[in-house]
């Protein structure tokens, strides 16, 4: 074995000549530690004859050659624990290798994202199309096909990486590949026959956005809604039976009064108690038989008590259960699988001569490949920050903390406490007392006064208006005046504080923002534009500041920016189901409701739309429900947000049922069914995260407000010009560069060392993992 | 001291003159040991100088009587423990004892209740009554003032047991006091005036009924709801506030849309977003601005899921943090409080000569009094059952255990497997096959598909029927049948298994009684009787039993019954708030609603009944909504049950609204966030309640499925006969004759000894015991 520069040779080589020898004498670290057996190296595969091996890093010599190979697949390593990838789908060869990459950057992930979305917008200029955004049948259906190719590229691309075998096994991709078919077949029928016919599958394409990188976390609120899926259906199953038994005793006792027509069937029997677990038609479907006997009421108390109060809540309670128990077992696994993608990686770092740790230098490699951004500086931070012990290797125990201290930040630790310290007397006198000025009680609640009255103010006026002119052109002085105050407020804390500082808080940022707006606000009106809206919507906002007063609320407020990720995802996740029952929906009701349409039916009244003449006045009646429709995508949206709230949502399925079969009560149930379903995980997700961050709260009441996770490390000028040495062997200019510019600012504050402050936010992730302490050991 | 029968005297003597002397000698036992100071004994507060001491216990001696007194303050203590009682209460000298005696047995709580109820029953017929039970103004306020005078006779007894002291801190009977007053006041002013004025304090009466010794759950329900409230409001706030924020924007945004009669003043436009919170009006008051521009629905989605789907959510977050901290808090601070009444009545019960635990003459002299009908095996049982060491005396750490095992019901246990056993042979096989068949699968899954078919059938004849004459007298055939293969499984079961064994389970005594009702509802129809809802509602009851198929569904309904007792305080806690509600609605808006009341109102269609002819046809147009009124108390618990339902509630506020002022919002908004509360707490319960139960299922899925708790104590023939003579010496009469036949008993069976099984269901406070078992240690 050549070794050129270090005495070090891995332990294990990665796509290597030498790769069968290196792997022999495994020793203290081998196989039997690593529980997953799947994630082998690449030596265990490779046969010697791939000359392909060489495309993607043939600039590098031999022997560095195989640690850049090892660099590279640890850091696909510790990316697979990062993104809860199976390590089965981990490249085999270098072939597979070159796939890899290739699908595995941000430019592929935007074209796998932008080719869904084109898929999924398509629907606005389809058969029932949004007016103004109407497309030939030509046109569209080419853009489709095109799309359609884009995703047999990058199918192909997947199976080069991945190997036919495991292409096979990988469910979602066989899935994708379906779906993707069906489409192509259905796409050529459309352009060919130049009309497009009932096409359902158009509500699969979502299954092309559900697949992207970028919506990993819409696949596991996916994956979590089809596990609490079974406990679901077992209590749902005893809702329907109760309203079974509710729904024959209701036909008995009331169809002999004709006067109701709500149980006159069966059928409506069934339905009318399915729309009454909605409430949706509640005192009315009671008011008939009500009207002749009062004792009827019971009928309809015992069953909303049972059904509606009963087991509906029962109904979030095995949701709850069953998410927060998923939860933790997820947790419990991810965390199991990035240990095991950290021992994969340390394996392949660790160097035959000394089996113990990682090195720097191996380090310093892995990072290039991990995150190429980190700078020089922050590569050596990092190692410093994980290695625990005093000796220069990073053992296993230390390396398993790689993902919580990789995304630290980085800073000098300041000296200087204010930003003016450095400025002459006076100044800093003056900057001093407005800086006490600004951090004084006083001054806060001075401030939170004026939100108030500014709050009162607006209100006052608002009521006074009246329906009178408030389109006037005038600025109101009021107005000018809170907003002076706000400004010289800003202008206070600016000072004061300094800018950096100022603006690192979330809080200060946000009032920030709100007077500049609501000041761009002024600006515009006084230029006659019609911002209008614009600053009526602002100047509420700047009540808003009046949350910092509560500490429940900043907690509240806390808690909902931790959530936001989460909850777009759930949103985008609900999003989807509509996007799926939008499509249906067009395709079968589209053009089914209009004015006037549904006389026949009981709800005949909410689509009427009449223009008579009442002595000589002209009455227009006007029922709106016709607008709630099928008839494009954005208004079957609207139309299937309105059965989410599901206040009223009978009115919308009957107008569609007179019009059609009584089959399309179906369509409607089985929505309302599905949003419940993602409602109630909503709510349990919501329910969960925060109490479980109350519960956190409460357990570390003594501890200190946490500004997340902040860790010191002190770096010395011999380290530095270390490090230098290193890089400079390795011929890295930029590197070398950034450090020596270091050393200088140290010689010139006259430093034999730097304090450096790393920092990141919490992340739910180390909240879990303080509260399971017990339990994960 | 003259000592009689034993050689035992009372560590701390009660009302006896001796007590000085005999409280001195602490030594190990000191009070030090007692964390609770105010529950010291009769000995330390009483006067030597009590003649009316020997009131309730006058027919014993003067030693044994020092005993009397102790083992009845032991009981009491332990009363108080288990009731959750505070020891300040606790009686403080002999005359306050016969009060404390007086005020507490069964017949004394029975005045109570009933006193209460009659004074809430009054309002079915003052003033606005229910028209069938009108009485007269001298009949119903004579009733009042003779039901009040029995409450001020109730609280007289309670002021002699607490002292004039403890009275006045006692919070809940002074407010009790001040609310009899005015309500005396009150009725002699209608007396006297011979009319009804407007008497909202009679929705106060509820307190009379709250504060019965019966009602503890529905206190400790009302203050769990207060202490659930601050964090409840200051989510409520920001909701509010969103609400100001919104209405103020919809204002500005809408009202310029003269046909959206929803914005057209900051008042509407607030009421509207307040009902929209509630979703009652939703996708209307979105649609005239809607059908104006689509876009402004974008307005409405935002509001609805910032305000229902986040903040609303997070309210029942909130209440449920903060309902299960308290629960947890409660129940440790309950076993505290037992923990304590232990050692109070512990106390009582050792002798001077042998103060390291209770002897069995002791412990049985205290259940005499604890649990009087208790017959004498069962008090050594239990005796038997605390001593957990060897010696005869029960130490304080066993006697710790004292509420677990004072439920146990005990059994002898039998050696007969089956009740044929001693049957002779043909017999005994006979009834042994019959036993196989019943306890096998094959024959209960043939039931199970016997009830599944009755189902279907039972569905589909109903769906055959269509408005049909369903009221026809022939019994149908189906019926009989599967009554008969009832009752054959009915027969089987019970000589199978025996009446006792099969009646032990609680879904067989299930089915008994739904094949019993079914057989008499059949019998009466033979007879030509009216019983015909009666077997329609019988008939599906029978598919219940399918539920006993799913281990899940079994869960839920055992939950189900657990739960039941609390659920029915919660329920009554509604009811008392329904209660208060409904004399408030009565006193301002009885008769205001009645049809064609509100045709100026928007929602004049819901109330308009017109007769009008259309060609030859008359029809009859009924809006029904003139029902939901406030005329008596009957129709205001249902027009009350109707907001709590909340949809279409606004149609009953705006009627009555526009029939008085527009200040009677007021009422119906605060009604709303009352009843809010309340439901997310009932929510709240039940999420706890089954989360906490699928919790302990998950943490002992190992274990066996539960039956209770079980104890098994021995007791052997000679200790029964050392019992006989500790009775005969006491001269017992009726519990030595009881013992002496169960020695007879046990001569016939030859055996030396009888083994007993106690057994109790397992309780709430069972299981959290052992959820929580580390936390409390």
């Amino acid at each position: 074995m050549a070794v050129s520069m270090d005495d070090d040779v891995p332990l294990i080589l990665t796509l290597d000549d030498s790769a069968s020898g290196a792997s022999a004498p495994l020793g203290d670290l081998g196989r039997e530690e690593l529980p997953n057996e799947n994630g082998g190296s690449y030596d265990v595969i490779n046969d010697a004859s791939s000359p392909a091996a060489g495309d993607c890093c043939a600039q590098q010599s031999s022997a560095p050659h195989s640690w850049e190979m090892n660099y590279q697949e640890a850091a696909i390593y510790l990316q697979e624990g990062e993104n809860n990838d199976k390590f089965f789908t981990h490249p085999k060869n270098a072939k597979a290798l070159a796939a890899y990459l290739f699908a595995h950057n941000h430019l592929f992930y935007l074209m796998e994202l932008s080719t869904a979305l084109l898929l999924l917008l398509l629907s606005l200029c389809e058969a029932p199309a949004v007016p103004m955004l109407r497309l030939g049948i030509f046109v569209h259906a080419t853009l489709e096909l095109f799309a359609l190719i884009v995703v047999v590229f990058e199918l192909s691309m997947k199976m080069r990486w991945l190997g036919f075998q495991t292409f096979i096994r990988h469910k979602r991709t066989m899935v994708k590949t379906c779906v993707l078919v069906v489409q192509f077949i259905e796409a050529i029928v459309v352009l060919v026959r130049q009309t497009s016919h009932v096409r359902i599958t158009r509500a699969l394409r979502c299954i092309f956005l559900v697949d992207c990188r970028y919506c990993g976390a819409v696949r596991r609120n996916l994956r979590q809604i089809f596990q609490s899926l079974p406990p679901f259906i077992d209590i749902l199953l005893l809702l329907l039976f109760f309203m079974v038994i509710f729904a024959i005793l209701g036909f008995y006792l009331f169809s002999p009064n004709h006067s109701d027509p709500y149980f006159n069937t069966l059928e409506n029997s069934l339905v009318n108690l399915f729309v009454l677990l909605t409430t949706s038609n509640f005192p009315d479907v009671m008011m008939p038989s009500y009207a002749r006997n009062p004792w009827s009421c019971v009928f309809f108390i015992v069953y909303l008590s049972i059904e509606l109060y009963f087991i509906m809540n029962l109904l979030l309670a095995v949701v709850f259960d069953t998410f927060n128990d998923i939860e933790k077992r997820k947790f419990k696994s991810l965390l199991l699988h990035k240990r095991t993608a950290i021992q994969h990686a340390y394996r392949l770092l660790i160097t035959k001569q000394r089996p113990s740790g990682i090195s720097f230098k191996h380090f310093e490699g892995l990072l290039r490949f991990y995150k190429p951004r980190m700078c020089a500086r922050e590569r050596y931070l990092t190692f410093k920050a994980l290695n625990q012990s005093n000796t220069p290797l990073v053992s296993l125990k230390d390396f398993y903390n790689f993902y919580e201290v990789v995304g630290l930040k980085w800073k000098a630790k300041r000296n200087r406490e204010h930003w003016f310290d450095d400025l002459p007397r006076t100044a800093f006198l003056i900057f001093k007392g407005i800086n006490i000025l600004v951090n004084s009680r006083a001054f806060q609640y001075t401030m939170y006064t004026v939100v108030a009255v500014n709050g009162i103010w607006i209100l006052v006026e608002t009521f006074m208006l009246q329906g009178g002119n408030f389109f006037s052109r005038n600025v109101p002085w009021s107005y000018i005046v809170f907003l002076t105050i706000y400004g010289v407020e800003l202008l206070l804390k600016t000072t004061g504080l300094g800018p950096v500082e100022y603006l690192s808080s979330g809080w200060n940022l946000f009032d920030f923002s709100v007077t500049l707006f609501a000041f761009l606000g002024l600006m515009a009106l006084a230029f006659n534009m019609e911002p209008f809206y614009f600053i009526v919507v602002l100047r509420p906002l700047q009540l808003l500041r009046l949350f910092k007063l509560k500490k429940r609320y900043r907690n509240v407020l806390d808690t909902m920016f931790e959530l936001f990720p989460r909850m777009a995802s759930l949103g985008l996740t609900l999003l989807i189901f509509y996007y799926c029952f939008a499509i249906v929906g067009m395709e079968f009701f589209a053009g089914m409701v209009y004015p006037n349409c549904c006389n026949t039916s009981t709800v005949a009244d909410s689509y009427r739309w009449v223009n008579h003449t009442v002595g000589n006045r002209t009455v227009v009646e006007e029922g709106y429900y016709y607008l709630n429709n099928f008839d494009n995508i954005l208004n079957s949206f609207v139309t299937l947000f309105e059965l989410t709230v599901v206040n009223d949502w009978y009115i919308i399925m009957e107008g569609v049922t007179s019009q059609t079969t009584h089959w399309s009560r179906l369509y409607f149930m089985i929505f309302y069914i599905v949003t419940m379903v993602v409602m109630t995980i909503i709510v349990a997700f919501i329910l969960d995260a925060f109490v479980f961050r109350m519960n956190y709260t409460r357990k570390n009441q003594d501890s200190e407000e946490d500004n997340g996770i902040v860790l010191e490390k002190e770096i010395s000028k011999e380290e530095v010009v270390g490090i230098i040495e290193l890089y400079k062997r390795s011929s890295a200019a930029t590197e070398t560069a950034q450090l020596q510019k270091m050393v200088l600012q140290m010689d010139k504050y006259g430093q034999m060392s730097t304090l450096f402050l790393g920092h990141r936010s919490r992340t739910k992730s180390d909240l879990r993992m303080k509260m399971y302490e017990e339990e994960i050991q």
